[in-house]
């Protein structure tokens, strides 16, 4: 089990009442629980920022179900070693389009080169990469 | 088959020869890609920016397998008729962490707030909402 | 002067001690000062999504000083009123490029609109429109 | 005078329609001018992802102006070899709070460091780096 501790955070009454609410709307219980979320996803963005730094990352992808090359890239990049985990997800979106979430580990600056290798791909129609969090989340 | 249409661009020699360092880089095999590339994701911008446009959403979180709410509020979420379609990609990433890709179709707006709440779902560490597409692709 | 509050947050004892390392980098004295920041801008980030809110602007345009039409709608703008506050800075980036800073305020919908007006003016080479914050900081 | 050159991009029939319609809303008056400040924005965006280009930034503050500490950083950072270029604009939001834009050149780096600093200082309630551009727009 995690250790906890507790510290004591000075707001303005005004600023309090407008947090209390607006973490309400999102469906928060309390506001220790609203606090950690902000702080977790501040020390991500700060650490997927860093190049080297560890990372996984979802890369999404609209493609038409035609292009071909997409599957023989996703086949080479699993032999890859530079990226260590590679799940994916397909999504039927339509008569033509197919949305594809491939989920990569390693560094971020590899996880990067390897996103735009895939939003490149002749057919893909869309493409973001969306990185997450790092090593010691 | 979609018709092809082919327009002509003026551009400074300098910015061209940028582009094309960048777009070799890339991956990209020609300029038209690249080029068609950068406004499909322009209009998609545009549309997800919109709260009552069709949407598709990657929403991304990481979570403590012991958050079992976490199941009880998907399952909830799937018996929702707000959203359309619903999809799920599940990853290990150690002894506590899970990252689950949640895809959901709806109207912006509604994505926008379901992935609000699952977020502040108490477990769920990190988490994204990636929007990504429009209903005309 | 605005009443003070002291609330209680429980934390994980290693997120807090990222999250200490992580503020005394970026320069912070307490941590209270870093968790309202933290609040402001998710507050903030929340009012500006919000088309009908009242926000304030800062508009960066990177253009050719030859491209007059940009000083015309300039004026324009001055004279329009649904925009309340206009502001401005120049400076001298090189032979041909200006940066132009133009603060804005007015409701969210119409400064978007006006920022991509004057985007798109003939002869900006670059633009951003960077919403800030909303009415009630 | 920059030399033009004209290049040919082929386009699905829709995609063209749609991207004519969007860029008529923005106020642009031909396509080779928006397709120009894409290709601008995807080099900007690539180079000021670098730490080591040179790069433009504005650093937008709300403080209350009774943070006197900012005045003194802020002669400091005048006095910094860092960074090169250095002008302000001050705006009177309200009784209390300013706004003001600072204007950085230099390294992306060391801009992101003195950004974080000048957001940090106590009375600062909200901020952010908008970096721009790179050296050779």
């Amino acid at each position: 089990m995690a250790q906890i501790e507790r510290v004591g955070v000075s707001l303005e009454k005004e600023l309090l009442a407008d947090f209390d609410k607006l973490i309400g709307e999102k469906g928060y219980k309390n506001r220790s629980q609203a606090i950690r979320d902000l702080i977790r996803q501040q020390l991500s963005d700060e650490r997927i920022g860093n190049e080297k730094s560890q990372g996984v990352a979802a890369v999404v992808l609209v493609y038409d179900h035609h292009a071909t090359a997409l599957m023989e890239k996703l086949t080479q990049l699993q032999h890859s070693h530079l990226l260590q985990t590679i799940s994916s997800l397909h999504v039927h979106l339509g008569h033509h389009d197919c949305l594809e979430v491939i989920v990569l580990r390693g560094k971020v600056g590899e996880i990067n080169k390897m996103g735009e290798k895939l939003i490149s791909i002749k057919g893909v129609k869309l493409g973001k990469i969306n990185l997450l969090a790092a090593d010691s989340l």
